[in-house]
């Protein structure tokens, strides 16, 4: 882990690429967002599908066409501040590089996605345990039946991340998770996890296997950042540029600045 | 039911002794009140046990030592502005008036209570169904194995409410009811009811039975306002006053206003 507490420290160090791997933990006070850039054809529907999906896609900023930097966020350069990259042509994986300046085209818009480390903290913070952070694992996610509202050619289904949690533990995560709205918000489930299409809890199709549940658990599913790029796999974009799984883009916005406020 | 919009009115004509029935849906954008009135030689530590207690206990008003108005919840006669009462002597019911104009004495103390109807109306209107309010009963009640922080001799266990939810509006309910401190706030419990004490959720010890569950919904549990009634039953004092079930005091409080304010 890169042991850091201020972000523009953290993306000058990301930015030599002195640091490629997962940012869980690093300035950990500071919004870390996912990363989607697609040829400016595709922009618009990408923007009506997040806006048609604020709780999987919670867009908190925005590119301008050609234009690498994203001043609202911070000072960055899209172009090198994250630690690694995925590069797709019709949704095949191309190559995995440390920055993308070779890539980088006039014709390209860069949006940043909230992603769920910003209501964890929180939560942590209100003495509620998460098994996967507790076993040093990757939250486990699932495929679900629930279709996403389409725009133009995105569309999908929806994915979600699970936490198991007590009675208790899951009033508190949902009173504090819907003060995020911005990074994924309220829950979209509890309970029988059959009721959205989900076969075995015990086997995610993303991420880590969850602990076994205690007596007095159940699961807690939250709309989950993995969605965007599972709708990208399906509606094979020409182009696209995300981040590598966990190496997240590291803003100077604050999680406590995202209370409450939608964008 | 009486069905009038403006609490002053709606008090007014309680006040003369025109109706003595249930207030539920009278004025139903403003807050009503649980009431108890106590000898001042109490006051002290049923204002503790409400401060300990503040789900099943919120404190929305309290009057001045023997003097029955409440200004701050408006222009309120507190002997005469409730249909009905009940008089307590060590416990015991001693009689249901329809003022208390004759009990009314230099040493009392009045306490107002927050109530579910403030946060059952804007869970109406999000679209959630109260199966209690689609069949016209009472909503089911139950005494849990949960401890209230005692205070002086005040001391008992919590009384909660139910309504059955499917997972979608239990997500919902619980947004929507923090937003609601001042009266119960958000659930204390959810699912498996023998976690806090309840044997059969079929037979509630307050209120109607509930109707059949649906196959995807789980009880929701909320403080209930019958806590602080069968706690003045266990603690015995000498003399009380509360209002007859379901015929509350209506203040001139929008419900509106209640929203994330602690009295």
């Amino acid at each position: 882990m890169l042991d850091i507490k201020d972000p523009k420290e953290a993306r000058k160090i990301i930015r030599e690429n002195k640091y490629t791997e997962q940012t869980a933990g690093t300035a950990n006070e500071y919004v870390q967002g996912n990363l989607c850039i697609l040829p400016s054809k595709y922009a618009d529907d990408f923007s009506q599908f997040c806006k048609n999906n604020p709780k999987p896609c919670p867009l908190i900023g925005k590119g301008i066409k050609g234009n690498p930097t994203l001043p609202e966020l911070g000072e960055i350069d899209i172009r090198t501040d994250v630690p690694q990259y995925r590069i797709w042509e019709k949704s095949e994986l191309i190559e995995e590089p440390f920055d993308i300046k070779k890539y980088w085209k006039e014709d390209l818009v860069t949006f940043i996605l909230g992603c769920s480390m910003s209501f964890e903290l929180p939560l942590i913070k209100a003495g509620i345990e998460l098994q996967h952070i507790t076993n040093n694992t990757i939250v486990p996610m699932y495929q679900t039946s629930i279709d996403c509202v389409p725009a133009g050619q995105f569309s999908g289904k929806l994915v979600v991340s699970m936490r198991p949690l007590n009675a208790n533990d899951t009033i508190k995560s949902i009173e504090i998770s819907s003060q995020y709205p911005a990074v994924h918000g309220s829950p979209v489930h509890l309970g029988d996890p059959s009721q959205i299409g989900i076969k075995d809890i015990m086997k995610p199709e993303y991420g880590d296997p969850p602990r076994k549940f205690k007596k007095n658990e159940i699961p807690v599913f939250w709309a989950c950042g993995v969605t965007p790029q599972s709708i990208l796999e399906k509606s094979k974009p020409d182009f696209c540029i995300t981040h590598a799984p966990g190496k997240m883009l590291i803003t100077d916005k604050l999680n406590s600045e995202l209370g409450k406020k939608k964008f």
